[in-house]
């Protein structure tokens, strides 16, 4: 909570300071309360978002002025509703919320947001919401990433599951929650791979594909999480944190120069 | 955030035993991020929320199912915009919100939902919201309160200040901060009092009116703050603690009761 | 109908005239069509809030410009549809109702709104209105007031019933409408008193609570009225009225010296 | 007010005891506040369509249950408003509103639902709600009517002016008033006839036209009215009313038939 | 699809020089998807109004600036969903749609909008849309018409049906569809009389009434269709659309002359 | 007009004979009227959309039920009003109008829908409506598919231009114009490349990137065009079309499949 960069708790005179300073970036985590299966609590994707936005945010707080604010939790989860543990708000809510806090930091003087998506079912939402705020405030530089699918281009080296290890609360999530929240996580979680019925479906958190359907997640698992948390370690957590760091260095960074 | 009550850090079948056991009660902090003074965190109503809900909930853990979830903080704000710092949605984006979490809620089995506000601006609309969500769940047992209004029948034995040095970020606010979170309270913040025009306003955080009024809040204060928050200790701000835990284990035990 | 401050019998002109003078007040009357026991009338708030705005505005009007518009009857009131005669909108539906009557007033010239409230399912409805339209129009006065609760300050006075007693179509409204309506008032209504579960409940008409709950009225009374219509008179309604109209006159003239 | 139709002056168990009779019809007259000219007070085409509601239902009320609430008064005028006095509110929130104040109804057990409108500008709505709360309450007999057009079949043995005199404020209005509300009728208001560009356009309140087009009402008329006012008199009122009264005994016995 | 009008088949440039020009035209036909009995296709109403706004706009294209755009056959037609074929949107969709349309069109630079309806069920909500529009765009000349309301005035040297003969696949939209697209219709079509319980009713395409009731439409027809097809031919329907061709001639030239 | 599959042509039942058959696919294209350069239509997505779906459908049309709505022309493309000729409506609005189109189809007995989407701007919003729809409907297969996607498979065999030659009007969709509809295609367009910011941005419409940002379209280019026109031919547009149909024929066979 005291990260250098939380806009939580800082008083409104400081963080007047950072929004008004040539190419300010607010950071706007978005996650969700959702099932992860019987290891991982609920706020997972909450947890991440908020950590690698900080992570992130903290390598280039030095360089130029940017604010992390809370993490919205309320996320778009309606598929994990039926196992239990999961609070969800309808979709245009989330748009809504979305859209008036980053108009809140836009009217205070930031010249750039960034959302940074933790949840697979808020992604598609976060881009349209790039779209409608950008839309509207053409001045700013409105940006949103969905943070799992920046590790596409270095998790190859990392991984020791098949493709489909790494989907929701598998090898990927599971390690990253050992590196920051290991007393969160439960032990002996079993692998659990998906049966997509789609050739042409997503695979895994890092490996998307075109075709879009939907099912009600006791469809796909049993346990609630799908991947192979077995093969997760806190080690493993360090390194993808650290390789998402360089690569959200680079989005911060750029961004910035942009919204001068 | 490791409270026994919190619905953050749980599995989805940890939730599951909680909301099905009877007469179980979900406990919904509401805050804001809204400007507070040169001398409090723009989050203190969301701290706020947040620590008397799982202050109360504590209490009561042990006779009864009954967890917090995280704190809405994206609250409703626009009179505090212009001072900075602030983040603010619309009004019916909050109702929205409130609506479906407790719904989520409800579809979980929690017998009863309590909205435990922390933020005067939000505390007609959480009221409007327990009418909107009991109207549909008539089986449930949905409630509100904004918790400083229960201070009113113990303030007066531990206050110094006069009438309105209790309002925003004053007395009360700033003594509770200094008992929960003194690394975020700065020194020397002056007294400001209130000069409303009307007769029948709300005078203090506990003690309103019944005349309600609107006006940028730059227009009734220098600092963005009311109240005297140089009569603050983190002494009274353990009793207020203290107390307040009284009034919600008695308001929680008589919900899970009408619950049961 | 015939009040020389209502807006319905008046013409464009003569309305404008008004609207353009300086620190012009608008007041818009908000009540319901709802069951209000056995011996009372469902338009019974309706009339109220009209009669009230009448009889306060009527003596101002030769001190500075207002006008009253027709009261809306178009309440909220779910909770009363289970015991028949009540016509309910939805909260949102209220809200954009008062909003754009008052933006109509507002366009024509009038520096000044005041809403005043007779039906309690609608004042925290009509506290948020004053919040959203006092955003958009910081440059108007507006304001908003359930009448009843005007009655705290005198009412020990003249109230025979104990507390509860004033509940809704209690000694209070019934006074009322014995004053103003007595054909339209039954005799021999019993008194009838809440069994509330919760220490921080409301407990009246003037004394509300810090706690909100929401049950269908069918759970409270078997006639639809709780309170006790057998102590109501015509010369305590008129009592009422009168000192209601003190409180009222003080509302409008600081509202006015606002405006200016 | 005490008409023996009028929902509002009833206790509950009064209203209930028609609701649930067989074939059960329920008026809702719908106006407007909107400028009438120099002539005529602004709430007319909501003083009317409550008088024209009332004497239709009483033609037939001891032949089947039939009760009329108070007049909507809060129409759809944004066109008028530039000329002073009016009060209009957004079409989807008259839409909800009518929706809902139908849905009441419905659920106290009405078998039949009868808009009376008697404002130019709710025409087309009316038209639309009826379709939408048709759709979800197919088991009741939903209709609407604007009173003014059901004059086609009659007005031309009545009327002086000719094409384009009754519209606005013109002969037909201001005979009506004249017949009900003389003293809120202003003398001397001359004749003003509309020029429309368009041949396809409506001409007057009882003879329409295909094409719709929008224009501010400051194009069209000095005094807000159209028509000849000139001619219109309370004895043209009185026949006037009295074959409305013959049209709507028809509709409204044609509608109970088809309820029951 | 190569109509000289036709929007959709033109680059950026091609548009914005008609659009650009003085008294520019945008014609936006609005239909629907909507059952039409055994004998026509269910797009019925989109190839008819699509081919009468195209009609009406060739004959005036070497005039003055007009672009006809695509269909939109996102019509409203709950009534129609339970004979099957049918695809229908909320009324309010429908609403927002063609306003954000017809906004498009003005952003760019046209300086009329005419809406040409060919469903009867869409017809008071092109209305509306008309007035939301023109509120908005006052500088704009908004306008709307329903085509076959344009046959009123010469229908009857054509006809061989008695009034009712030409109502929802009756003569007239089956003799327009045989001279159009003779290929899409099926033959030996009965006829079919609308047996309606009320006297104030719509008769027929071309001849409205003034009370509007809601009933599915299989209650009304057996087939799905209600007048006589088999006095259709295509003879018929070339005449009728070199009829409905003079008068949208004439509304398009007046339209633009409104609008320069 | 005249496809097997379309649903536009057909009545009433031979609509229903499909949508109540085991497993039937109603197939939903989806575009937008929106600027492309100096060379394409401004229906270029709507064209291409509707064209794959027929393809794809009538590859499948004798082994089991599916049929080809008309396509949804009303697309999302804010960031192309700049240029002119584009037409938009409001992201929700969409998303509704999708919603409601499925379930009609659902409603009619389809046990499947796929939304076949042509343009960018739409296609998150087309995952959420997945999203939206499945939740409601889950004994339904609910599935979308933005159809230039699925060219990442074997584009690299077809394509001339380096990444970035078939983005907005490129090689890929001016091919695609050329085989389908080359009377609608200008020729000498030049090739103009994106000149993105970000590392992390999209490259190609066949090559997306994980970071969304916002940027009006002049922003990108100067015709409204982004790739190589000038290496598109019909013969690459024919294999195009033939790779796409073998795509979308797998993931119909396997819509079916599920949904049988």
């Amino acid at each position: 909570m005291l990260s250098p960069a939380a806009w939580a708790t800082k008083t409104r005179l400081e963080i007047s300071e950072v929004a008004t300073a040539d190419g300010s970036v607010a950071v706007i985590p978005v996650g969700s309360i959702e099932q992860h299966g019987h290891h991982l609590p609920v706020a997972t994707d909450t947890f991440l978002a908020d950590a690698v936005s900080h992570h992130g945010a903290e390598r280039v707080i030095d360089d130029f002025p940017i604010l992390v604010t809370p993490p919205v939790w309320t996320g778009y989860s309606p598929h994990h509703m039926s196992l239990g543990g999961t609070l969800t708000v309808e979709l245009t809510d989330l748009l809504d919320v979305l859209t008036h806090l980053a108009e809140s930091a836009i009217e205070h003087g930031f010249d750039a947001i960034c959302f940074v998506n933790g949840h697979g079912g808020n992604a598609s939402l976060v881009d349209n919401t790039v779209s409608v705020i950008g839309k509207e405030h053409s001045e700013v530089e409105v940006t949103g990433v969905t943070y799992f699918s920046l590790a596409a281009s270095f998790i190859d080296n990392i991984r020791e599951s098949e493709l489909g290890g790494m989907a929701h609360g598998g090898e990927f999530e599971t390690s990253l929650m050992l590196h920051l929240y290991p007393e969160l996580v439960k032990e002996d979680a079993p692998a659990e791979y998906l049966e997509d019925p789609y050739d042409h479906g997503g695979k895994d958190l890092v490996e998307g594909g075109p075709l879009s359907s939907y099912r009600p997640f006791e469809d796909f698992s049993d346990s609630g999480a799908i991947g192979d948390p077995s093969l997760a370690s806190a080690e493993k957590g360090e390194e993808i944190m650290s390789r998402l760091g360089d690569e959200l260095e680079t989005i911060f960074q750029q961004i910035h120069d942009e919204a001068k």
